[in-house]
Formats: structure tokens, C-alpha cells, sequence
């Protein structure tokens, strides 16, 4: 249990935490434009010294494009250690003049400060580091091993981590790793994350004939290939919303009746739901509440489809190509490399002659399902509810997060955290972004605290 | 029975009727480049001054863009009445690197003229001039009476045709209307042509969501506007290659006997299809043979088809709008108001809930049929085999022919003949266009033996 003093200390000093963190904030550390490079950098700098000055060792690692910060600061072999993970590089601000204080000029309103990077990842990340300095300072020790690994890729893709944490696979050992770049439940209503949906992304391309064709002097005569993609991406679901795919479901995991009762409990507001996407119903598989349809269950959908002529007007030709881009959201257990097979044999089977089909596969992910009662969880779970005033909801998301595809399939924890501080109307990658400055005060807490609770676990 | 003395004029004339085809090649009426307006305008001219020349009354008829030249010379009001259709336009000439010869510098090898517009239609039409100059200079009138009507948007669809059809109605009153600006069926083997298909071109519009949504996040939550626009596009046909719209062949006129033998001993040679469109099947309606599929039956082709994104990689979205553009080929008596509402009754039926249609009707043309047995299209049958020395071949054409349709609608006349004196490697709307000079001097004869044939008839 977390020493009193501590949280007295992280409560005292809320205030200049906020202004330390808006240091950090004004470097505008945006990995995707080459001719903000050097900012990038002073942003890695800034983790650096700042991890020093609170008692870390730390360094920088080159990598080909943005540096990784490693630190650690670590008790005994025998102690658990958590890997925490971040970023500190930040999208790209624009459109510019929908920002209503300038996205590198940090500005605090309504108990929010605003500006790029507040809440992804910044402020989260910030909040393990102010966490660690009040622990350091009372107790002149953390209770267990601590690492850090905050990387300057996230916003484009992590492309050097995979290589990155292969190369440092040892260095990075690790019971558990924390991740705080997502958001609570709603405002107040903190959240763990325990499971994600996986991806097979796929792209369809058919031929017919060589060229165009006059569709009055041709018509009667060949396949056309949009007309045999429709037929296809229709073969592939049922009317009434199911992956047609034979073998699609054999693999999944059924909810359990405690994760429908706990999701049914979130109550998932429908009508505000439909009046934000504009659409008169929610459609999707049968026997599922669309808070389980959107999270928990498997689903397909034709990402984007061309063909011909698109122009204005009429232009009468048969295409010679049509294709289409298919993603697939996979569940626990289902794996890409079989799900690609089954989708990849059930498409040839519904091409007919007269159509050459190619199949390339762009993108996958595998679904992660995090054991909900292991020890580590529950620790997070009391620290969150110490740092919060209130127990976290457990749930799962229907995105997949690539970095924790890599740690599940490159370090192997036990556990992974996914503990969001920030909440759903942050607006993250959009203009005036925010963060709640109670968020960020309950986050060092709730940190402070998930370390003594795991040395305990 | 035309008078030995005018083919023998004919035959003695044929290098002067060629020279003086040269002439009107050389002026390069492109009625597409506004630069060009004034060699348009020569064309026309040209067509005038040779009419008047050979015995016609003849007038320019001013247009919103580019002039009619309107002729005629009437022998009798109890005789038929013979209306000639051609276009003194042509094709922009480009790629011009292409050309042997330059465009409109006309050259003649291997007994053929190749310019732009050599076939398509200056060529075509020229043969009706020579042949009525040598009729004149013979018998001193026409047979029967004559008009004459020549464009110069024919190129460029014709925008101002049908205006000019109502307002010149009386003036333009017809027994029937001869076109000559298609081809034979074959090198040698003339053609006439009874038949034409019509079409329906409609787009369809179908929005989901009011953006485009991330697919994780929202994937099992809503109808996919490209998922469904391809159940509807599916549900549009049976696999086999029917068209599955209900009520879609209600009216079609099923081909007769003797038309299905006629078409059968033609002889389409489908292995050199093939390899032409590049494909290892010739697919389509059961029943019918390809021939028959593509001239005489009803098709329906998705012309194009769009929605979300088709870039490079992946991108995650679930599309808020999808389209397509479907036309159909409809054979008689189908009627293209009746199967516009048959698509889109059919098409709302298939459209679920959470998605908006919206049906564009974006061009359409009734189908046409002439009838075989009438004395003018015998006549025309006798006066191709007088000209040609080979009976011609009776065929249905799967395009549509715009003129066409404003002629039948406007004119109602009692026939309307498509002889086309080209062949269909004359390469028109390409370069290196030509026209056989066999074929130019065959066509002559062809032309003043109708109009001997049309008076007996």
C-alpha cells in the first residue's frame, strides 16, 4: 500500500507538474515532417533530462529515423518490473486556424490545458514520470524495477520498434508493461483495457477483359469484372450481418456471461450514437448488443472499391479491372494467417472463368485478450480505484494498437496495462486538443500507487 | 432497274470522284477544337457548293455551333421520298506521331485513302453525291425525290440535331432516311443493318454514415454503403448472367427463327475473339449464342463503381458513400421508362435500413428495329447487290445510334436504312483512318441503284 506521504507530496505539488508539463508541450515534436527533425529530438532531450533529474538512468538509442529513450531505475532482481511505454512525438497540428490557442503555445481553460500532445502522449506519459519523482523523493526508492521505453515513432506507425525490441530484447525484460495513450471509459469513469481486436487487411484485384470495352458492342459477351467483385464481396457476408467466410468463427472465443453482464452494465447510449454517425439503425450481427458487436466480435468490411468510370456523366464501357480493399476485425483466437487463408480460398472459389483474381495481403494484426484475474490486473485495478475514487470498468476495444502487438509477440509479459488517463472528448489528432487537469493530477496517483500494489502482487 | 448508261458513267469516273474526295479530306472540320470553327465551316461550304453544283437546291442552316447543310431535289410529290443523312465533322486526329501519313494530307496505298474522315463519314457520304452528279448528268432528274441533310456536330453528339429536326419537321417530311456511317460486316460482305439496341444509364448513390468512420472503432456498428452496393449490384443478376430485375424481359421480342439462322451461318469466330479481349471465356446470357448476346439480347454492365478509399496500403475506414454507374442494353420493344422504374423499384427493394439511395437517370435510348420485309429495305437489299455483286447480310448491331432514335422520334419515317459502305478495319476515331477505294466506288453504285430501286418500290 502506497505511503500516505506520497500522495500528500503528488497533491502539493500539482501545480507546478502542470507547469513542468507544459515545457514539454511547447516542443512541437511531430515525427511525421522531416523539417521538424530537430524538435523531435529536443523532445527526446527533454525525457532524457528530465528522467535523469528524477533519479533514472537513462539514454538515448538511435534508431533510423526518431530516437528511443531507455531508462530504468531498478531495486532487486528478485522485485517485479514494469515496462512503461509512451511516446513523445505528437500529430501533426493542422488545420491551424481551428485551434483556438495555438497548438505549441499550451493554454490552460476550464481546468484543461490545451495544445498538441496534451493528452497523446504527453501528458499520460508525464504522469509516470511526476508519479516516480514524488515516490523517489519520499522513499528514496521505487518498491519495484521500473523501465522506460518512450519512442518517437507512435504517430507514424512505430516503424523501428519491432527491430528495436528485438535488438534489446534482453535489456527489456519486463513482468509487466504499462501503456497509458488511450482514455478512460468517460470522464470520471476510469478503465482498464483488457482485450483488442486483431486485423487481416486484404486487397482484391480482378482483371476481365485486356482493355475498356464498348459495353453496346461487347455486352452479352465477357465477365465484367466489377459486376463478379460485387458478387464476390456479397458472398461474403450474409443479408442479415454474419462473415460468410466457411470456418470464419470456428476459432473464436465466446463472451463469458460475466463480460456480456459487465458490457451490458456500460450501457452504450444508442440514440446519441446514431444522431453522431447520422444513420436512422444500428445494423450489424444478430444475437449481439452493438456495444459487443463494435468490441468483441469478429467483423468484415470492404474498406474502399474502383472500377471504371467514375466521372460525371455516362461513359458505356465494360472495365477491364476492378478491385477492392477488405479488412477483417479478428476476436481471440482467431489468427490472421488462417483467417487470410480461409478468406483467400473462399474468394478463388467464387471466381469464375473469364476473371483473373490476385490476393495481397497489406496489413494484420493478432486479436490480444489480457487474463482479467491475473495478479498484475488487480493491482491496477486498486491503484486506479486509489488514484480515481473509483473502480475501473473493465473493457475491450475494437481497434488494434500495433506496439502492443509487438510487446505480446516480442517480449512476452504477463501482463499488459492499458491504462488510459485521458478521456473519449480529448480529441486527439484534432484541433484544441485537451487534457483534463484532474485526469493528469488522478493519473501521477494512480501511478504512484500501481507501483506499490504490484510489489505487493 | 437503274439504266446500264449511269453505272458505266460511274465506272468511267472513278479516279475524278476520288481526286475530289482528296479535296474535301483536306480540310480538317474537327468540330470538337473551337480553334477549328471556321474549317468547319468551309467543310460545309464545300458540301454546299458541290450540291449545287451537281443539280441541288441547297442551303447552310445556322446551329448554336456548327451548321446543317440542307438539299433537295424533288421530282414529283406522288414519287417516295429519299432523305440522305451524313456529317461533314470529323474526329480529332490525335495521337498524330501515329500517322503515316499526315491527317489531312490525304494518300492513297494499297488501294485504300487514308485520312481522318476518310470513312467516318466524309467518304461514306461523298458516295451519295457522285452517285446522283452521274444520275443527273444521265437521265436529267432523279428517279424519286431527294433530301439531303448534313451535319457537322455529329462528332460531338449531335447537340443541336434534334432542335433542328422539329423545327425543319415539314421540310424534312421522308418516306425514308439512309445513313451511311458504319461499315459491312466484313470486308466484301455488305451489310445492312435492321436493328439497334437501346440503353439505360443510371447511377447509384448510396450513403452510410455522415463520415468516413475507423473501422475498429465502429466496424459491427453499421450498414457498409459498399457492402450493400455490392449485395444490390449482385442482386442485379443471376450467376448464371441473367438480369434479375423483375419484369426486366417482359417485353423483349424474342428473335424469330430465320433471324437465329441468319445469325448462326455469320459465323462470329469466337477463338479470335478471345484472344483479342484477352480472355479464356466468352460469358453470358444462357440460351443464346455470343453472337446473339451481343446484338440481340438485353445486357446489363456496372460501367464503374467507387467508394472509400483505393490508394496505397491500408486504410482502416469504414466508407460513408459508395456509387456505381449501370447502364443496360435493352432490345425491342423494351422501353427505357419502364425499365428505369423496374431498376429502381428493385433497386430500393434490396437497400436496408441505415443506408440512402439516391437514383440519377443520366441517359437513355429506345432500341430499334426495322422491319426486314418492307419494299424499302428490299430495295436497298437489291440495290447493294447491283453495287456490290453480293446480296447483303441482315444484321442487328448491339450499340445505339442517337440519330437514329431522334429520326424515328422526330421524322417517323417508314424506314430508316444503315448501309454502311466501310469496313470495320477502317480504323475510324483512329489513326490511320482509311476507307478501301473499292468499297467508295461500289457504294456509288450501290447508291444510284437504290434510288432507281426505291422508285419501283
Amino acid at each position: 500500500m502506497i505511503p500516505r506521504e506520497i500522495l500528500d507530496k503528488i497533491d502539493e505539488n500539482r501545480t507546478r507538474y502542470v507547469e513542468e508539463l507544459l515545457g514539454f508541450l511547447r516542443i512541437p515534436s511531430i515525427s511525421t515532417y522531416s523539417h521538424h527533425a530537430a524538435d523531435v529530438r529536443r523532445a527526446a532531450d527533454w525525457v532524457l533530462h528530465h528522467l535523469k533529474r528524477i533519479g533514472f538512468q537513462a539514454k538515448i538509442c538511435r534508431t533510423e529515423r526518431h530516437p528511443v529513450v531507455l531508462a530504468h531505475s531498478l531495486v532487486h532482481p528478485d522485485a517485479p518490473t514494469l515496462l512503461i511505454y509512451g511516446h513523445y512525438d505528437v500529430q501533426p497540428p493542422e488545420p491551424l486556424e481551428e485551434w483556438i490557442s495555438p497548438p505549441f503555445s499550451p493554454s490552460i481553460r476550464d481546468g484543461c490545458v490545451y495544445a498538441r500532445g496534451a493528452s497523446d502522449d504527453k501528458g499520460q506519459l508525464f504522469t509516470y514520470l511526476k508519479a516516480m519523482e514524488a515516490v523517489l523523493a519520499v522513499a528514496g526508492n521505487l518498491p519495484i524495477n521500473v523501465k522506460l521505453l518512450v519512442e518517437g515513432e507512435e504517430e507514424i506507425g512505430s516503424p523501428s520498434l519491432g527491430r528495436f525490441l528485438v535488438e534489446h530484447r534482453d535489456e527489456l525484460q519486463c513482468d509487466a508493461i504499462a501503456i497509458s495513450d488511450s482514455s478512460q471509459f468517460g470522464q470520471g469513469i476510469p478503465a482498464i483495457t483488457y482485450a483488442l481486436r486483431g486485423l487481416c487487411y486484404l486487397q482484391v484485384d480482378l482483371q476481365g477483359p485486356r482493355f475498356d470495352l464498348h459495353s453496346g458492342s461487347f455486352g452479352g459477351l465477357v465477365a465484367n469484372p466489377v459486376q463478379v467483385l460485387a458478387e464476390i464481396l456479397a458472398g461474403l457476408k450474409t443479408l442479415d450481418g454474419r462473415v460468410a467466410i466457411p470456418g470464419f468463427y470456428d476459432d473464436v472465443v465466446d463472451l463469458d456471461q460475466q463480460e456480456r453482464e459487465m458490457m451490458d452494465a456500460l450501457k452504450l447510449d444508442e440514440d446519441a450514437l446514431k444522431e453522431y454517425l447520422g444513420v436512422d439503425e444500428l445494423t450489424g450481427e444478430p444475437g449481439y448488443s452493438p456495444f459487443e458487436r463494435k468490441t468483441a466480435r469478429p467483423t468484415l468490411d470492404v474498406n474502399g472499391i474502383w472500377g471504371g468510370f467514375s466521372g460525371e456523366g455516362a461513359k458505356t464501357i465494360i472495365p477491364a479491372r476492378a478491385g477492392a480493399k477488405v479488412s477483417m476485425r479478428l476476436v481471440p483466437n482467431q489468427k490472421p494467417e488462417k483467417i487470410n487463408r480461409l478468406f483467400s480460398d473462399f474468394v478463388h472459389s467464387m471466381t469464375p472463368r473469364g476473371i483473373k483474381l490476385e490476393i495481397t495481403e497489406l496489413h494484420g494484426a493478432t486479436p490480444v485478450l489480457i487474463q482479467r484475474d491475473h495478479a498484475v490486473m488487480k493491482a491496477a485495478s486498486r491503484a486506479i480505484e486509489i488514484g480515481f475514487g473509483r473502480t475501473p470498468v473493465h473493457v475491450r476495444e475494437g481497434i488494434s494498437i500495433p506496439v502492443v502487438n509487438l510487446f505480446e509477440e516480442l517480449l512476452e509479459p504477463e501482463s499488459i496495462l492499458m491504462l488510459g488517463w485521458g478521456s473519449p472528448d480529448d480529441g486527439t489528432h484534432s484541433p484544441n486538443e485537451r487534457f483534463h487537469l484532474d485526469d493528469f493530477h488522478r493519473g501521477i496517483r494512480a501511478v504512484a500507487a500501481l507501483l506499490y500494489e504490484m510489489k505487493g502482487a
